[in-house]
This record gives C-alpha cells, structure tokens and sequence, in this order.
C-alpha cells in the first residue's frame, strides 16, 4: 500500500486545463441511427461535450454529391436532405459540429480505393473543380440553413490521417498540401470569418515530418490555418486473434511528449508557433475491437491522460462517443472492445464517468501529480483520484485534510473492478451476444458508479478522510459545507 | 452469526401467497398534485400494486357534493370534476380505485367533528337519503364513464375505522350498522355484481367484538357483504416528542395473531366464514411522523410481515404510497418519518424495494422460514432474505446449493444501513429542510439498491453460493441458467 | 362590408408597445396541481409569457406560516416545502413570480374575514412583528434557494384590492398605508435590489383617491416604490342567473381611460411621476362564471386591449392563464366562462391565441387603427386583424399591397366563430359536464386556428391580397419572402 | 352536381371487410434510422396496423451473414445485432413482422446482379445449403429471443417478384420454385406451427401462368403454403421527366379483376383453392419519384381500392408508411412523389387520413356504392365518403337521413385540395428542399383533416344533414347520440 498526504500545506495554485471539449463519432452516416442518437443523448447528459468530430462526411451513404440526368446532359446536384438530419441532431443534443472534410464521394474519386468495411474512397479528387465547389456549396448551405454567425463556429479540419497510405491514396503528402490549399482558400471564401486547420495526422514521431511541410508549406503559400490537428493513440504493437486486437500502452507521460515534440515543431514556424493545437482522435488503443476500450482500466488510463493533455493541447477528442460504429464490421456483441463511451444498448462503460468527472471540474487546481487532481471553489474541494494496474501495482491510500468549516460532507462517487463495471456483468452472464431487455436493463443498474456519502471528522478547521484506490479505480469526491438542521423533536437516533 | 444452510434436500413445495396488491394513499383530493401522480408512477414501475385505497372521497375538497341556489331554491348538484380526473390518474397508471366511502361532506354532517389537519367531517349523514343519493349518484356516475364491467371490479368499503371516536363521532356502533345497511344496499342498486364490505376497523382485539356485532347484523338483515377488512399496525404505546412519534412494535408473528382471532370470529357466522379478508391498512406505525417508516429497519420489518400475511389474509394494503400527505400536517422536511415508499422528491425508501421484490416473485415456494423465502420456477430460483434487528441481534449467513446446469447466473440486490439508505445520506447533508435539484439527485442516486452479479461454482449439479443479512438487510437474489458464449478471438483475460 | 386599403404610402413608424408579459394564476396553492401545470406548460408553449401572479401566498394551504408546540412552548415555525415546489415549477415554465404578499395565515389574522370559496383570510395581522417576520423569512429563503440575484428581480406587490371591503377587512386605507409601510421596507431589508409596489386597486374612477393617498405616502414616508400597480376590468353592471353573471363591457378605448386618469394622478407626486405603471390584473369580466370568457368575442376584445394598452402602461397580466380556479367553486364543466387561457382538459380557448399572436410580433409598427396591427422587419410584414361584434357590425374587408420581391408566401392563421372555438364544439355536443378522453381530443382538435397559405399576384413591386373579418374574427397573417424552386423533372400540374 | 339520397330504407346489412392491417416499408435496414422510426410512430397512432413487410432482410447493410476468418479457417457466423434492434422496434410500436425472405447477402449470392440504389444482390444463392441454413437459424434466433409462439404469428413470404428480371435473375421461374422449396421446408423447420407463402408476384395477368405453375409445383413437391401472395398497382404506363414518372391510373375496379383472375386460378388447385390471398403490396404507381403519391387524389383513389379489396383478399398491405426510403436514390426534398403515408419531417400525407378513416371503422356495414361506406354500430352511425376526379367530374352531394334519437352530434373531417393538403402549402412555399423547423412545423398543421362539429336537425325520428364532395375529399364522419345537458343559470345565447 502506498500511501500520501494531503494538508493545507500541500496545496497551492497549479496550472491545469480540463480540454476535452469535443467527442468523436463513427462515420456521419451513423448518425441517422436511432441508436446512436440515444447514446450520444446519454453522453451528453453526463459529459457535455461542445463538439461533436467524425469521418464520412462526403461519403456515399450521406448522398450530398449526386449526378444527375437531365435534358442538357447529367448534371452535379447537392442533396442535404441527410447532411441537415444529421446537423439537426447535434445542435439538438447542444453540439456543434467540428467539420472533417472527407472522404471522397465516389463518384468525384480519381480511384476506387477504399478504406473500413463501409468503404469510403481515399482517393484525391478527379477534379479539383468539383471538389471546391461541393466544399463550398455544402458550407455555404449550412450557413444558409443555420446562419453563417453560426457556421463560423464550426471548426474545420481539411481530411483525415493522409500520413496514412490507408486514408489518403500512396499517403501522397504533396497532393495533401494541395488539397488543403484548394479546400482550406474555398471553406473561408463560403463562410467569412470560419476556422480551418489540418493536417489530421496520426503516429508518434513519424508525423512530425508531415507536420513540419504542412507548416512551411502554408506558410508559403499564405493559406489561413486556424489551429493545428494530429491525433493520439497509446497503443503499442499489437496481437490478433480474430478481428480482435490486443496490445500494452504508452503511459500519459510518454504520449505527452508527441504532443510537446509537435509544439517544437510548430516552433520553427514562426507565423504558426502558438496556433492551437487540437487533438483530434485519442484513446488507448486505435481499433475497435481491442477489449480494453470497455474495461475500468481504460477509464484509469484516461483519467491520466486527461490530467496532462491540457498542458499541451487546447482540444482533445475521444474517438469515440458510442459504438455504433462499423469501421471494422458490425459489432455481434455489446461488449466487443469498441471504442464508445456506452455500448450498444445505451450501457455506459467506465470510461464515460472519468469524462463526465473531468468535464464537471471547477474552480481552481490547488494540487496536481500523477495520480490525483484537486481543485478547490471557495469553501469547496473536488477531486479525481485514479490508480492504473497494468502490471501488480501497490494499492493507493490518500489521506486528506482540507480547511472546513464546523461540519462537511463528503460525496465519494467510485468506479472500480467492483462498480460500474458492466462488462465484469456481462462476462458473468455468459458473454450473451444479444441481451434481452431484462438482461440489458440489469447492465446499465450495474453500470452506474457507486455513490457513497460521510461527514468527516473535523479537527483543527480541517476534515480529515482517507480515499483508497486499487485496481483501476477512478474516484470523485467532493467536500462541501455541510451545517446541521434539526426539527423540533425530530431524533434520528431511535431507529437504527 | 448464525449460519443456515439450504440443500436440495431442504426444499419441498410449501404454500405462500403473496397478496400486497393493493396501496394506500392519504386523501384522494391530493391525488390532484402532480407530485403525488409522479411519485405514485414512481411506485407503479416498481411494484405493480393493482388497486389504490385512500380517504376522503366525500370530503368538501373534491367537492361532489354541492348545494346550488337555482330560482327553485336550493338544489343538490353533484360535482365529478376532480374525481374524474383522480380517477383518470389511477386508471393511467394501472391501478384500480378500492373506493372507502367516507367521509361526510360538511354540508351533509349531522355535527361538525373532525379528523386530521385537513379536517375531514366524521358525523353520521343529517339526511340519510341524501347520503343514499350522493352514494347512488356517484357510482353510477363512474358506471357511465368508466363502463358498468369495469367499475363492477372496483371494491367499495364502508367508512373508515367507525370504532374509533376520531374517525365517527362517538364510535357509534349502532350507527355505524345502519349506514352500512343504507349504503351497501345503494351500492348494489348503482352497480350491479360490485362487491361491498366493512367495517374497516383498527386496533387490536379490541375491534373483534365489533367485527362480531358487524357479522350478526349483516346476517340478521341479510345485507351484501362481500369481503371483511380491517387495519393491521405493528405499533405499540407511543412516545411523542414535538410532532413525532417513537414506538416499539409487535413482530409480524404477534401481528398475524390479530388476523387469526379475526378469522376465528368469522367462523361463528357460517354465511360469511369464509369470504376474503382484505387487510385495507397495514404498516409498522400507524402515525406519519414516526422515523421508522424511512428506515431500512422498516423495510425488514415489511418483509416479515409479507411473508406471513397470506397465510391469514387475501389482500392487504400499505398505508401508504407515497408522502404528499397532510393528515398531521404538511412534512416541512423530506425525510420525516412519513408512510410513503417515496419521500417527496421522488426519493425511494428502503421499504419500497420489499414490495418489489416481493410483487415479483413468482414460481412455486419451496421454501420458508421467518428470514428466507425461495421460489422455483423451471431451472429458476429467486428468493428473498431479510434480517430484522430490532435490537442487538446476530448476524446471519445462509449457505446455499441449489440444482443447477452447468453455468448459473446469481443476481443479488441489496438493501441495507450501507445500501438503498438515503435516509442516512440525508442525515450525513445535516438534514435540509428543503434539497436542492442536485441534492435530489444525489439522493435518488444513492436510494437504489446495490446489483450484484456473480457465477457461483458448480459442484454435484448444485450451484454453491452464500448470503450474509447484518443491519436490517433485505436481499433479493435470483439464480438462473447462464450458458457460456464467446466471440471468435474475444479474450476477456487479457485486460483485467 | 366595411373595406379599408393598405398601400405602402399608408405605412409610417409608429408607435406601438407589446407589454403583455405576465400572467395571471387562481391561488397560488393551486400550482401544485397537475392539471394547472399541464394548462400552464401549454400555455407558454404558445404565449412565451415571462412572469406570473397570483394569490394566496401566505394561506393555509401552503402552509408557510405554522405554530408549533416544543419543550419551550408555541413557538413560529416556516414550512416551505410546498412554496418551493411552486416556485421550481414556474422556473421550469420559464416564468419567473410576480410575488403579491398575501393574503394573511389565519393564525396571524387579526379576524375572521375570508374572500372566496376557498377562504382566504383578508383580515390586518394581528401582531406586525410577526407580520413583517413572515414576509423578510420567505424573501430570504427564497434568496437562499434561488440565489439573491435571480429573486432581486421578482418584483413584489403588497396585498390584492385593498380598495375593496372584500378583500382587505372594511377596506381600511389608513391601515393599508400602513401594511404598506412595514412590508415594503422588510422586502427591501430581505433582498437588496428588489423591485416593490403597490396598491393593486381595482375599479374605475373610485379607485383613484385611493392611488393619490397612496403615492402621497409614500412620499411622505419616503417608502421603497418601483412601480404603481391597479387593475382594470371592461365589464359593466352585471346580470346573474345562478352562479353565471352577465354583462355587457366598456370598449378598449374606455378602459384604456381609466390609465390616462392614472398616469395623471401620478404627475401630482413628483417622485413617483414616471416610475412603470403594471397593470396586474385585466380581463372583460371580473367574474369566473361569466360565458364571455369562453368566446372569439373575447379574443377581439382582448385584441382591441393589447393593440393599445403599452401606450399606458408598461407591463399587463392577463387574469388567468387556465381554469383551475376555485374562487367562486370548482367548476363543474369544461366550458363555464372561466378566465382561463385554456379550459380544464388542456382545451385552448379563443383567447389563448390573441396573446400568442401579439406576444410573437417583432420588428416595427407601421400601422396601427382599431382593427389592425402591421408589423415590418426588414423584407417581411406581420400583422394582427380583428373584429369586434357586440351588436350587429359591419364585415370588414382589407385589402393590402405590401412591397415584395419576386415571389412571396402570405401565411393566415383564423379564430372566428367557424375557427378554434371549442366551445361551439361543446355545445353542439349538447354541453357535456364530464368529457370523455375521446371527446375532449375532439375539442382539443378543434380548438386549433385555422392555417392557410396562398401565394399573393406581384404586381408593380407589391403584393396584394385581401383579408376578411367578419363574427368576432381575429387573424394573424405574414408576408415573406418565398423564392421558387424545382428539382430537375418535378411538374407539380401533373397531378391536380 | 350529382345527388344521392341515403334514408333508412336504402340501409341493408352488406357484406364489407377492412383488410388493410399490414404496411409496406422500405429496406428493413432503414428501419435503424431515428427518423423512420418517428415517422412510423405517427402513423401507427394514426392507423394502427398489425404487420409491417418489407424488402432486404439479408442485404449486407444488416449483417447477419458473415463469413469470418479464424484458426480453423473462414466459418459462416450470424451477427443479428440489427435484426433484434429493428425487430424490438416492431414490437414496440405494436407491429409484427410480415418476414419477406430475401435479398442475397452478397457474400452467399451466386451472381453480381443487384437491384436498387442500395444494391440489394438478387441472384440464387451460390450454396443451397448455406441459404437453407441462414434462414433456418436466423428463425431459430427470432424464436428464441421472442418466444417461439409469438414468432409462429410472423407471416414468411419467399423472396419478393422473383417474376421480374430486376428482382430474381432472369425472372428463372424454376430456380424460383427450388429456392421456394427448400426455404418453405427451413422455415416450417426452424418454427413448427408458422405460416408461409408466396410467390409475392408483381405485374397484371402476366403474372397468373407463374401463380398457376406456382401452385401446381407446391401441390406436386406437397410444399408448405398457407397463403398465396401478390401485388398490384394500378398504374399504367409511365413518362419520365427527370427521376420523376407520370402516368394515368387504372380504376379499383379495373384492379380487383386482377384479384378476380388470381381466384380463379387458385380455383384449379383444390388444395390451395380457399387459403388466404395477401397483396403483400399496392399502391397507385410503382414508383418512388411519381408525384401522385403526395396528392389527395392518391387519397381519394385510395379509398376506392380500400372499399373493395376486401372482397377479394384477406390481407393488403400499402406501399409503404414512410418516406425514409432509398430505392431510386435519397429524396433531395421532403415531397417528391415518395410511396409513403408521411413525408418527411413527419408531416402526414392525405393518404394517411384514408388509411385511419378505414382502418378505424366498426359495427355492420348498411351502404356500400362507389362514392360511400356506412358503418351501423347500435345507435351510432359511421361513413367515409369519397369523391375521385381524374378528369373534370361533376361535384357530389349526399343527402342523408338517418335514425336517431332526439339530439345527435355529427362530427365530420375532411381532407380535400384545401384540408390536409400540405403538398399545396410546400408548393405555395416555393418547393423548399430543406424546409427549416419552422417551415416544417407549418406543413405539419396545415396537414391535419379539418374537423367541424354539427347538430343535424331531426324530424320524423331521423336525422338529416348533408355532405359536398369535390376535389377529390375523402370525408369520415360520424352520427351519434347527444343528448341536451345545462348547467343552472348557463345562457350560451348571451355572448354569441
């Protein structure tokens, strides 16, 4: 057992930024689903976030680019019949959309090849034309439709991981840099005053080379760029067993220091050096269907990425917010490792309490290190607590003592091996591939965190508690004043 | 601690009826606020109870009963504004109204005696006809709205409790007698094939000479009698303290003793010995600011006594839902020792989890004692556990094996002093008179029972698991067939 | 047939207020019923108004007030659990309260005089001190609840009618002045920065003396005075049969006198000669057993009101948003002339829809006589016709050419005696006392305007179209713009 | 004008049965979309259907074919993640699948050929034994997640017009036949006691050789059939402009002799000479993009097929509810011509009313002509009248008068070229393709029947009143008793 002390004297004013103010999402396309709008609803009921990122955009499946026949020959249209259901639900679920240019309708495709199992085309545009013009023709409908003060909110990021030879035909950097030149010079023509960035790329220190061209090159070219986008994952190497992915992690520290050997690189750009960095893709692993995603501690190994990323970055994105999600296939299971925060009958898995107890943070950090956050409001304390176990680590004890009034009352919300822990649940149902409405009904009771309340004791103007984490915990707690009421003849102590 | 231990061998079809089909609720005229409606759904998504019974039907705040000037004078009028809509409300939420007529519309007494803050007159009719009319009217009034077969499955009772002086000016048995003979007589003219009965008196054995008088007369003037109810409180000689109320109570097995000598009075009148007995009010206090209502000890208390009482009895009642009552006054706290399964705010007790639990029980019992209570049903086994610790008492672990396949699920939820307790999280916030929003739902949060899910080892065809009940616990545990499935590749151990 | 032409050289800037922003409530008590929320929610999903008043704050039902026995004798005790459930249900309404501080607890009266079927005690407090205890402990609990902020900007009026011998005991001024006095310093001692006034008069020109001796007061005792609030009422003698009263009313052009009177005591007291005028209380009859209520009739007279009453006055409070409402007794069918917005049922009345119409005008006046408002905002016009029929009148006819661009869309919505008027309906169905569910949908239907589009002929850069009012019509209309558009091969002639 | 007379002694008890209880839907993967499910939602409050069929049910976009790799090599696994979301989604709007068993998973599909934008692949299966067992298990999963007694009661339908060649490769009549044979043989298989049938084909008397060989082969090969299936669409040939298509219709009459001939070939298999017939789809056109389907025309002719088909089938099933659909492409504006009752956007097309007008009727029916049905149910009278004018026809009138007591209400809902006609609205308003919310929000009103209450006069014990008919309406009303009720001292003749 390792055990720390926390007193008044521990704590002064500590820098830390609470940044995850965007959520990813499967392809667009999903978000017609009544699924997906039910667990994006439940997400954001907990977690609030203010952005909402995916990929598909301009995929088939959406239909924005059509051709069509006509007397004078066949013709582009624009059908946003989808596109607006879709616009529609974010701003109802409080999100605005941060906007990926991408993929590639096909039939504007210079090739056929594509990526995931719903095969979006990865292929430059076959007209450049074209392609500006279905940019600014859908910008310029959404500023229509949702007022251009609106739209010029929406961040955009011009496509997706073109480092990638996966995403972006022979990962052809320069074709990149001429596509964000076009598109970046067409998204500001279509709404004045819009932010637009790039370059979306994904890797550890292989990217950095892309970054470094993608800043020279807007920077000679003088195309607007916002803010700077690149995205995280801590995954190693990883083994396969079926379509299952299994791999060990890069700690927080470690993939901290992509994001610090990023701001370096921003460095040598003078224009561009304190641009904001967004990251716009994070989580443990990068595929879904690697069981980590659903476990508790994916939501410690969250908690300390969450703790740091705001040192570097100025948005971060989970990927993502649910699973319904068909990247790699449609998921038999609700528990399969995908990436979302809830899985597949609106049962949130633990991650999504260490989003909701970050987002929910206020007031001004007063202590800080590697496994705990504390942040203090006037006459309030919060704090998060965590404690990750990839291999046998010793158990954690804090004890605290925080200046209190004459009576306090300690909240203790607990996410752990034992609570909100429906995946554990569900591997004691027998790994059931379609729960029935009372089994799902069962997991998301379980699912929840246990909530516990205490007065501490006071001594010396200070509440003194102790907090224990073990395997993969992630705690909130908070202390707030507490004074003591009573009604005439009221005795609490008669029944015990 | 005391062990128990339950084998195959210990298991034998034993008869128990559960009969809590009906709830109570403080005067019909508050079942026009929207917190009562909300926190009687509250209560009909967990128990299911299918008929409601409570006061006050004549009484002036409903306001049938109306003495109109018209240029013939003075006229009677019947109101069914607000009883259409109350009666609306029950049948919305699955429930039956169990109609108690009673009590006199002021304009109607005969005196000017009250019962309860909201001052509900109890003197016999000044005009028996016009008691015999607003009676007539008002169900054939329901007969038109609601369908003669429906109403017809509606029981009506005669008055409420006429052996106490508080509840009928003088406790006038003889009174009481011929206002049952008017009454049930109109009842069964308004509605054919209804069911009526009486006389719906409290206390010990002391109301058995009048349930005798009650029997006598109803034989000697041949009058319907469909069923006997009577009042059922575990409570003995109160202390008072400012409004509250403190008292040991009798056990359930002295409680169910009152219900055999009723029995036993029956058996003297051959034409009703064995008509239903409906038990229309039960509880441990019989007043609204006793603490114990809010505990878990009352929830074990409950257990106890549903248990037992369908030995005796056909259906009882608990008096009450929910805590938007008045009869001593408006709560000024949440918690405050009232009779509802809810406290205001829509915050469960312990004690609505007991009537949960055991309105769903179903299966064959085989097996009862006075702590446990096993169904079966096919390769199903669900039981129930409490532990009633009035005072110091030992702890109680039950060993169990119970023939099972070769997976078994068990489920186990849990109410005790750590679980389902928000009385005490109430107590540890120092006892607000009045919560705020996110007090509320901390303690709604706090008020559910604790899920367990676990898969017990299988030895000999029988599933080995145990329960331990400490502190006025009440366990609800369900074992079931849980086959093992598994996804091609899926590797639940790798991450743990 | 009465004609009047619009053309754009009729149009100017001209002045005109919409100052009906609150809302008028049956006690205060009432709130805690479901059906008064349901009318209410519906009600400001049309009518968006932004405060409410009403009365009975401080009467028993609510309960505030309470003596309670201890150890140390009878001591005063406040209970605000059902003023808090109140309050929580106008904020999430959207309304924010327009506090009228009375009537008095019956146990702090100093008599037993009540107003109303429902009793409240209008009798001076028998002891000030407690009095003013009562009024600065319920601002502060509110204060603490709500946060002092939100509650400095609920403004506070002291009594109702106190001009009236029924509603304020013999209608004594001198004791009035002096209510006045104490209760407008202990709201200001309670919550710095709130707004208070008074003296709530009703009548004609009888209740001017009363506002002089009032403002002069003040004066003299340098009381807190925010604004200066009365009634007014358009009904004349009235006729009664039963408990229906009858009367023919005073034209908006009258009524609006009985302000310009006001306004003109006011120029007398320096101080006070240009703080707001809040008409807290208007409707046609005062009575809630007067047909009118119910009638199209009375959505053109209230039209008629609100196209004039912001040249007089700064805010007005229609009396009452829906029919739960006891003062003269429940009523006993849907329909009884009731001053509700909306009839019991959740049934919209005429009247409902004059306010949602005025209440959603925006941009500027540029007509206005006594059948017509129009309204432009940039390249739309919107406007408001109506007419009035208390004897045989003319049909109107209007004929407008408003400027337009290319293509333009008119959009009519209609309530006249064809047209959302329900109570036709339930007449025709022979004045059911008790709808079914099934009969009260039909109402409910029924009750909705009329809505019509039709694309007015361009000629010379304007639209021209005509409207019709004939029996009591009012008509909301909008002219905006509409380009055409038409997907490649859609014939839309093809099928007529 | 033309003029019909009703009286009593036009009234005879004639046969009429309303067979419309299933509804055609698009692709059953849509039914994942929210917007689907809220659109058929709206229609089942409306019209309350029991079955729902549609096409696509093992088409790649649901999943349940999969072939996956593992250690052993690639193995067929089932995934039905969707197929239990959409099938829970039936189920809880009150819907029971109408399983139509078809297209080819892509995967197990013999060919490329594909049908529909959404490229369902319509080849024989490449594996006779792979298909039987698709269908055998993906039964057995339905059976055991709903019970195998509820799934008995799901219809099973082999393939959809495997007639056509852009349905079943080369219209291969005897390959149709095979698959018909082993797939009828799987289903009985997989649900002892279920119903199947076929051959779901399309198109005039062309199809009556395949009935016919279809009949002849179950009755050779003594195949399950419990009931014969086909389609019928009363369009003719069609002209295209764009996407869209135009053509001029049969009348119903013309249509039933499709059914007429279908009987009779059934009259030469004695074994299949008197099972049920279920146009398992009808409509007016064919086709996705062809206007008439938005019209109250549509409605209009509708009706007169509804009046009929029950003479000739047991079942009929519209094509289809909704307009989230995706044969022709995605629609780029909410009317377009698309099959369904409601556009999208939720706004209800006039057909729908048909629909509920039909779908609603109850008692005997007493008149039955080509402009009329009346319903006798007791004392109330019930009628849909209907007036088709695909040419200038003249307008219709209907006198009627019928037996009634001594006040009746008669409540009539029209939808005609003015009423329930938002097709003319969005028209008015430009042809918007993305109508806003507020758009949106007015097509919806202006989409609800006009409803209108009246009180016939009565003479000679009958009640007699009138209906116009004009512009293709369609009229529902109803004639009921309503007897004359007052409250003392109500005038409704004061405010008039």
């Amino acid at each position: 057992m390792k055990t720390l002390h926390i007193s008044p004297s521990s704590l002064h004013r500590v820098p830390f930024r609470s940044v995850s103010d965007c959520i990813g999402t499967g392809r667009l396309g999903l978000a017609l689903h009544r699924e997906y709008v039910d667990q994006l609803r439940l997400v954001q009921e907990h977690c609030h976030f203010r952005y909402i990122r995916g990929h598909g955009l301009f995929c088939d499946d959406i239909g924005i680019y059509q051709r069509v026949s006509t007397d004078h020959g066949e013709v582009t249209r624009y059908n946003f019949t989808y596109l607006d259901r879709i616009m529609d639900t974010y701003l109802e679920l409080g999100l605005r959309p941060f906007l990926e240019l991408g993929f590639m309708p096909s039939k504007l495709g210079s090739g056929t090849q594509t990526v995931f199992y719903w095969k979006g085309n990865v292929t430059p545009p076959a007209d450049d034309q074209e392609w500006v013009l279905l940019v600014e023709n859908t910008l310029k409908h959404l500023a229509a439709r949702y007022g251009a003060q609106e739209v010029a909110q929406w961040p955009v990021e011009v496509w997706n991981e073109p480092n990638l030879p996966g995403f972006w035909e022979h990962a052809d950097r320069d074709r990149y840099l001429h596509l964000y030149d076009i598109t970046s010079r067409a998204v500001c023509r279509a709404v004045p005053g819009i932010r637009v960035g790039g370059p979306a790329v994904c890797g550890g220190d292989s990217c950095l080379p892309w970054i470094d061209a993608f800043l020279s090159f807007s920077e000679t070219h003088d195309l607007p760029l916002d803010f700077l986008t690149r995205h995280v994952y801590m995954a190693r190497t990883p083994e396969r067993n079926g379509r299952y992915v299994y791999h060990s992690m890069w700690s927080a520290e470690q993939s901290m220091q992509e994001l610090a050997d990023t701001r370096e690189v921003m460095q040598r750009h003078a224009r561009f050096a304190s641009i904001p960095v967004y990251v716009t893709e994070f989580n443990t692993s990068y595929h879904p269907f690697c069981p980590i995603h659903d476990t508790v501690q994916n939501a410690a190994i969250m908690s300390s990425f969450l703790a740091l990323v705001g040192d570097y970055a100025d948005s971060c994105s989970y990927w993502t917010f649910g699973d319904v999600f068909e990247e790699q296939g449609i998921p038999s299971t609700p528990f399969h490792g995908g990436f979302g925060l809830v899985a597949n009958g609106q049962i949130p898995k633990p991650t999504m309490w260490t989003f909701q107890f970050f987002n929910q943070l206020h007031g001004q950090c007063v202590y800080r290190d590697d496994h705990l956050i504390l942040m203090q409001d006037g006459d309030r304390y919060e704090g998060i607590l965590w404690q990750i176990c990839p291999e046998k680590q010793e158990d954690l004890q804090v004890n605290l003592s925080l200046q209190a009034g004459e009576r306090s009352l300690l909240v203790c919300e607990r996410v752990d091996m034992n609570h909100a822990n429906p995946l554990q649940d569900w591997l004691n149902m027998g790994q059931c591939p379609n729960p029935s409405a009372a089994q799902t009904a069962l997991l998301k009771r379980s699912a929840q965190p246990e909530i516990r309340t205490c007065v501490p004791e006071i001594t010396d103007g200070c509440a003194h508690f102790s907090l224990q984490a073990c395997d993969h915990a992630v705690i909130h707690f908070m202390l707030s004043p507490a004074p003591q009421s009573r009604d005439d003849g009221y005795n609490e102590a008669w029944y015990r």
